[in-house]
C-alpha cells in the first residue's frame, strides 16, 4: 500500500480512462463514463487532455440512442512508439512497435557467436538504428534476453550463451538512451506478448506460456502481471524432472530434466541416433545435417521412427504441462518456439497425455494452443511491459528521439 | 482499476496506518508518519479515530531522540474477534481468534461420519456457540473446508466426504449470522494461517504450504494474497503424476498420482502390506491395527522396513516440491499435516531429493520447514482472510454479537 494523494487520484483516473479507450476500438465519452463510473465532467476533462497530448482522436459519430449522436474516440496507435528487442540464439532482433503492437520498423543482426562486450555492442547498434529511425516520441525500451534475469533491478544475472553475468543491462541502456528500460527473460517476454497482443477476446487474467526450443522455459502471468518468483527464476520448467528413474544427464548437472526429453536439442540428438541405425529413414545419414528442418522434412514425409520421436517429445511436454495445470489451475496455456512447427500431431500428443494425467475437471477447463504472434512474441512482449504502464504514455510530447 | 474518490483516499490512508500499527508491537505517531509518508497531521487525525474505535491504545512512552519522549501506540488485540472453522476429517473445530491470531475460545465436535445437512447442522451448532460466547464485536467468519471451493462466490463446489456439492455455504452463513463470511479450501486456509501468523520475521510475500495427510493439497500465496487459479483448483498437487510409468491407480481415476505414493493413506497401505510379510517388524500383524500411530511407533522403534517406507514417501514429496520450486521459484515452503509427525528424517529425505533434482541456484534459495501453528493453521488461516481486510475492522463498535 502506498500513500494516496489528490495527484494520485488524478493520475489514477486518467490511466483508467486511457485503459478504457485502449480496450475499445472506439468509444464515446458517455460509454467511458459508464465503464469507469467517473462523472461525465471528469471524463470530458481527461479526454480533453488526451486529445491535446495526441494520444486520442475523435474518429466520427456513433449511433444515436435517442438524443444527439455521440462522438467516438479512439486511441491514436501511432502517437507513441515502443522499442522491443529479442536477443535470440542466432540473431538479435529489434523493432519499433506502436501502441497496438504493430511492428513499424525491424532491424535484425546475426550474432555469429559474439558474446560479452561484443554482444552488448550489437544491442547498442540495433538500438541506435531504431531510435534514429523513430519519428514519434518513444515510451521506452523492452528487452527479452535468454538466461536468468532480475527484473526489479534490470540485471541479467546469468546468460550462458552470451557470457553475461550480473550485467546491469537496464542501467547501461538508461544511461545511454535516457528512456525507461525493462529487462525480461525471453520466455517471460513471450508470455507478456501473447497475453497483451495475442489473445484478443479472452478476458482471463492468468496465462502460462511455454517456449519449447533449444531449451524450454515458461512465462507465468498472474492477475495480468508477470510472476517472476522470489529470485526471478519462475518458469524454469526446462529443469523439472520428468524421468525420475534413470533419466539422461542434463546440462544443469541433474538427470531426467524436461529438456533432456522434450526440447529441440533432445529431438535432434534422437534423430542423430536414428540416422546411424540400419533402418529405413528419410533423415540425412550424416549427423551434421540433422537439424529441425531436416527432421521436419522426414516427419511430414511420413518417416515412422521420426514421427514416434517427435510425438514422444510431445508426451513429455504433456506430462510437464499436466503438473503445471494441477498446481496452478490456469486455463490458458500457450505454446511457442521452434518445436511448434510439428503442429497438430505434436499438440495432440500433448493434449492426450494431459487428458489422462490431470484431474478430469481441471483438464476439461484447460485450453492449450500454439501462440498467435509467431517469432515476434518476444519483441512484442518486451515492449508490452512499457505499453501497459499508462503513466509513461502521458506528457511525452516534448521528449523527442535522441541522436 | 477502480475509480478513486476522496472517500477512497481517506479509507486507503486509514488502512495504511492500521496496517503499520498491526505490523509493529508498538510504534509512535512520528514513526507511523515516517513509514507511511503521510503527514503528521493526517496520522494524528487517523490515530484519534482509531483510539475512539478502541482498535488502538497508548501503551507508554518510547525513548526520546532529543525532544519530548514519544507516546507509543499499540494494537488492542482483543478489541475485535474473528471466528475460524476447520471442517476436518474426524472433527469440526471452531475458535474465537483475536487480531493477533490468539485463540480465545475453542469448540470441537466429532463428525461421526455425518454428511450433507447433518454436517451443516454441526457447523451451525459450533457457530451458534462461539457467537454466543463472544464478548467483543465480531469481524466475520472464515471457514476452511475440504474439497474444491469457489472462493469468490463462497460456494463449496465439491467435498466428497461431506457429500456437499455446489453448496452456497457463505450465503447460508451470512443470512443466519449477518456477518461477512469467507470460505476456503483447507490447504489454502492453512497457507493463509502460516503466512499471516506463523512466519514472524520473514518479509517474503510468497509462500507455498503443502498439507500432507490422508490426501495432499497445497495453498499458494502470491504477493501476500491467496492464489486460487481460474477455477479455484490451484494447489491440487495430490494428483500431479510422479510415477509416469506403471504407477498405482488413484481414486481420481488416473495412475501414479502423488497421493498414491506420498500421502498418509499410501503409507498405511504399504505398512499393511509389510505386516503380512514373513519379515521381522514392529508393526501390529493385523491390518486393521495399522494406522499412523502404530506406524510411528514402529518407525521410532527402529523398524528398518517401516523407516524405508516412510523415507520413500518423503522422496516422492521431494520430487513434487522440486517441480513446484522449479516452476514458481518461491523460497518459503511450509509442510503441515499428519505426515509431519515423521519429523526430521522425513524432512531430510525431502530436502535430499530437492538438492539433486532442482536447479542448484533455486535449491539453495529454498527453505523447507514444518509449519509453526500445528493443528490450528486452518482455523487461523480461515480467520486471517478477514483480519487482513482492514476496512472490516473499522466502525464495528455498534455491531454487537447476535443471539
Amino acid at each position: 500500500m502506498e500513500k494516496a494523494t489528490r495527484q494520485h487520484i488524478k493520475e489514477h483516473n486518467r490511466n483508467l480512462v486511457l485503459k478504457t479507450i485502449f480496450e475499445h476500438d472506439s468509444i464515446s465519452r458517455a460509454d467511458i463514463s459508464r465503464h469507469t463510473r467517473l462523472t461525465r465532467t471528469t471524463v470530458s476533462d481527461i479526454v480533453a487532455d488526451l486529445l491535446t497530448e495526441g494520444l486520442v482522436s475523435e474518429i466520427g459519430v456513433g449511433e444515436s440512442l435517442g438524443g444527439k449522436s455521440p462522438i467516438l474516440l479512439s486511441l491514436v496507435e501511432d502517437s507513441r512508439y515502443l522499442i522491443g528487442l529479442d536477443l535470440a540464439h542466432n540473431q538479435f532482433r529489434g523493432a519499433i512497435v506502436n501502441l497496438r503492437g504493430k511492428i513499424r520498423e525491424l532491424v535484425t543482426l546475426p550474432v555469429n557467436s559474439r558474446n560479452g562486450k561484443q554482444a552488448l555492442a550489437l544491442v547498442y547498434e540495433i538500438l541506435d538504428r531504431l531510435i534514429t529511425a523513430s519519428s514519434v516520441p518513444l515510451v521506452g525500451i523492452g528487452i527479452g534476453t535468454p538466461g536468468l534475469v532480475n527484473i526489479t533491478e534490470g540485471v541479467v544475472v546469468n546468460a550462458v550463451n552470451l557470457d553475461w553475468k550480473d550485467l546491469p543491462l537496464a542501467q547501461l541502456m538508461e544511461q545511454r538512451y535516457h528512456l525507461p528500460v525493462s529487462i525480461l527473460n525471453d520466455s517471460q517476454a513471450a508470455a507478456m506478448g501473447e497475453y497483451t497482443f495475442g489473445q484478443k477476446g479472452t478476458s482471463e487474467s492468468n496465462l502460462i506460456l511455454i517456449n519449447v526450443r533449444h531449451g524450454i522455459g515458461a512465462g507465468i502471468i498472474i492477475q495480468g502481471r508477470l510472476f517472476h518468483g522470489d529470485g526471478g527464476g519462475a518458469g524454469e520448467i526446462g529443469h523439472v524432472v520428468v524421468v525420475p528413474e534413470g533419466g539422461l544427464l542434463c546440462r544443469c548437472g541433474n538427470r531426467g530434466c524436461l529438456e533432456t526429453v522434450a526440447s529441440a536439442q533432445a529431438l535432434v540428438k534422437q534423430a542423430q541416433a536414428l540416422a546411424t541405425q540400419p533402418i529405413q529413414t528419410l533423415l540425412p545419414r550424416s549427423p551434421q545435417e540433422i537439424n529441425l528442418d531436416t527432421i521436419q522434412l522426414a516427419f511430414t514425409g511420413g518417416d515412422d521412427n521420426v514421427r514416434r520421436a517427435v510425438l514422444e517429445t510431445g508426451r513429455y511436454m504433456g506430462l510437464a504441462i499436466s503438473n503445471l495445470v494441477g498446481t496452478l489451475n490456469i486455463k490458458n496455456i500457450v505454446l511457442t518456439g521452434d518445436m511448434t512447427r510439428f503442429g497438430r500431431p505434436w499438440l495432440d500428443a500433448i493434449r492426450e497425455v494431459i487428458s489422462t494425467t490431470t484431474l478430469a475437471r481441471l483438464a476439461q477447463e484447460t485450453q492449450i494452443e500454439i501462440g498467435h504472434l509467431g517469432e515476434n512474441s518476444i519483441i512484442l512482449g518486451a515492449s508490452a511491459m512499457l505499453a501497459n504502464n499508462y503513466s509513461l504514455l502521458f506528457n511525452l510530447t516534448e521528449m523527442q528521439p535522441r541522436r
